[in-house]
């Protein structure tokens, strides 16, 4: 057990950081208790708002000191309760840190605080001739929370996801130390890659205080597709086709015809196209016009051979937006047409997309309950949405953990993996142990000990 | 100490892996002793030439239960003495493991065994319209040996390094237990990432039995400029430019005159051009004939108003080819101008490689040793190479020692790493341990220990 925190932990936090950033938790409102997952709510004894490297430094030395479990928390958009104190003791807001500090336009980095918002980082690259291309749905994330759980997003396809432009982290150790790893370099051999494992690991075994990103030049040209299947099957069906079929796309959404009605409903705003069952969405980024035709050119060709029933183009700004932002709500949709929902983050290979998705159709029937997905067909990340609708707490407990336990479990089969970009927090800590090998557990485990022998960094997490 | 290997352990390992592939001590060839790096020598107790998962698993039970360290061997072009088994022991050789297992079109990965030559890798995709994008120098290397180094080359500036390109290994731990870590998944935030721990881990943490990797579309076109230059400090200092001003190249190499004769000499070929002092080499590949074009006009325009004398075309397979072939015989022809010769693999920001290439010549006349460099001036891996003449071996170690002792201090200084893409085995340890904070080494040592706690594998190397 940790010990009780007092009055006198909170004179000391307050040297640190000053008594305006120190709340203590009677006065900590029910915002900073949660983050967007449904059902996790846990209140910290002192919310901490830190400014620098040298205050993390300062309240990891205190905490680790006196045993006092640090979560540390960007702007809550987690989705897996990552950010949740489930300990209590000082939640560590960085969401203060908001400075971009470098642009290197030779190494072509992007040096920042870890309170930074993503849409902030998208814009001030953009601005600048430069594309940072991670670009998951929530743009309010800060780029502190996309690294701690490797975010992935819609341009994964051809781009990959945070872990592969994070160039260098300077973090900051429990017991206080502060370590660069990395460094503005493209290449690295020099022993175990410890950003590495730092990026993904949710909070659990270092804080991030700075991060140097790698950019690219600005793609000039761009094209969006919307392309209308008779089904979904077909439409996933096309997918490795069409990422074979010429260069690779940007990003390969899918999307179904209820979901947009929810997305066109909740936006009171028009979708382009509402007639066909299922929609295939891609975009085309490069440096030249004629890459990009002839990209969407044999899109277009293998979509259509493939039974699409017509291949809609978007090559205006408008166009493009009122596609991208129909989205950009789905998620909300969803949200707002049920009660309560939880989502299933998985990833599967690409070939077993349509497979996957049909499966969780199917559970719709065996376990009335109701089912909505949209994602990322080109990478494999699904996002299945359970809904509880009108369901009392228990029979909803019940249907969710039957349908999870059913969706995981097939996941497994097909080769996938528990989270593709939300992560575990302790929402989905059971699917990833049972998707882990003991031994494997066993080397984690050892791994979180070696960073944090006092347990004391975002306990409760992961493993 | 371990336990003295005796014939009950030979005995063991032939009811394993058959008699055939069981050598003695006494019977193994010098061969077997070391790798590329001049200096390193140690005779294993036996060489085991496995042949599958489950014979590695078999072979680490038993070493693990009797203590005996095992070094994983592939084809033993490494350059750091990764691969010498400096505690004697089972000399693991993977080199019989050449099995390509699958392609997988949907999913564009290709699944083989780790002792496949990287040079097969390359011409089994291509073959088939796929790219395998790291392109290291030595062709004959295995993929196993570039997972364990996480090998960088020439395609680094646009495409990234081996880690990129791992999607899921097949390991087996010291206790002989077997796991899969990652898989066919382009995203995956689900716990620790072990698999990115293993790649770079030059097989002191477990042994690759299997690979799957991520294949590109093949580009269909490509173009290469060579482009002479007055000096090397106008060549590299128009490096970034180059990077900046429209697509990324696929690489871009700096070599000086002097090093381009020693080639021609040791090839017995002209190449294209040798009237300058510096050249850069820059290639372009992509889906379009447009988009080449564009690239190579912005860039020969770039390199022209930095001061280039000239920008020479290569179009043609033949041309192209007399350029990197050249190029790709480099280090075989510094090689055969000296006796013997000891290489520095730093990595620095692009923004550092002209100061570190100066810093570097400077460092002839200050100790009276002639020193060789060229590499990658597009991701900043350079290849600095002592070379030893007519010296005798007392100089010879002190004027070595006192030139790295320079150039790995001057990297530091300028925020660069021990090593791009050659790894720390043993010869690189000491520069690794003066670049690292004992914070991060104790943790690099618990990570070890979580993995290996008997301490077997690979002993003597990294940490």
């Amino acid at each position: 057990m940790n010990k009780k925190f007092d009055e006198a932990d909170l004179a000391a936090l307050r040297a640190i950081c000053g008594e305006a950033r120190v709340t203590p938790r009677d006065a900590i409102g029910d915002d900073y208790c949660h983050d967007e997952l449904g059902g996790g709510f846990a209140r910290p004894d002192a919310r901490v708002v830190v400014s620098s490297t040298e205050e993390i430094s300062a309240v990891m030395r205190y905490a680790n000191e006196h045993r006092i479990p640090v979560t540390v928390r960007g702007s809550g958009t987690g989705l897996v309760g990552g950010a949740v104190p489930l300990c209590g003791g000082i939640l560590l807001d960085t969401s203060a840190m908001t400075r971009i500090l470098e642009l290197d336009e030779q190494n072509m980095t992007l040096t920042l605080e870890p309170g930074v918002l993503l849409m902030d980082v998208a814009k001030y690259a953009e601005e600048r001739g430069y594309l940072y291309p991670p670009d998951p749905g929530e743009k309010t994330a800060t780029i502190g929370g996309n690294i701690s759980t490797n975010a992935g997003g819609m341009r994964a396809v051809k781009y990959g996801v945070t872990r592969d432009y994070v160039r260098a982290l300077e973090v900051v150790f429990p017991d206080g130390t502060v370590a660069t790893l990395g460094g503005k370099v493209a290449k690295n051999s020099s022993g175990y890659s410890l950003k590495d494992l730092v990026v993904g690991s949710e909070g659990t075994l270092a804080i991030v205080a700075k991060a140097t990103l790698r950019l690219l030049p600005l793609p000039k040209f761009k094209i969006s597709l919307l392309v209308p299947f008779p089904n979904l099957e077909a439409a996933i069906r096309t997918v490795p086709l069409v990422i074979r079929a010429s260069s690779v796309p940007t990003a390969v959404e899918f999307m179904e015809r209820e979901v947009i009605l929810a997305a066109e409903q909740f936006q009171g705003r028009k979708f382009p196209d509402n007639s066909a069952d299922a929609y295939l969405m891609l975009t085309f980024d490069g440096a030249s016009q004629q890459e990009i035709d002839l990209a969407y050119e044999a899109a277009a060709k293998t979509c259509l051979e493939a039974g699409a029933i017509d291949v809609f183009l978007s090559d205006t700004q408008e166009r493009n937006e009122s596609i991208w932002s129909a989205r950009g709500a789905f998620l909300e949709a969803i949200k707002a047409s049920t009660t309560e929902m939880d989502e299933c983050d998985v990833v599967v290979p690409r070939s077993h997309v349509a497979d996957f998705v049909l499966f969780s159709r199917a559970l719709q029937e065996k376990h009335g309950v109701r089912i909505r997905s949209f994602g990322h067909a080109g990478d494999g990340n699904l996002h299945i949405y359970v809904l509880r609708d009108d369901l009392d707490e228990e029979t909803w407990k019940a249907k969710l953990a039957a349908a999870f336990g059913d969706l995981y479990a097939k996941a497994r089969e097909f080769g996938g993996q528990v989270s593709g970009e939300h992560g575990i927090g302790f929402a989905k800590k059971p699917f990833l142990a049972e998707s882990l090998s003991p031994e494997v557990r066993t080397i984690m485990r050892s791994i979180k000990a070696a960073f944090d022998p006092n347990g004391i960094l975002n306990p409760g997490k992961i493993v």
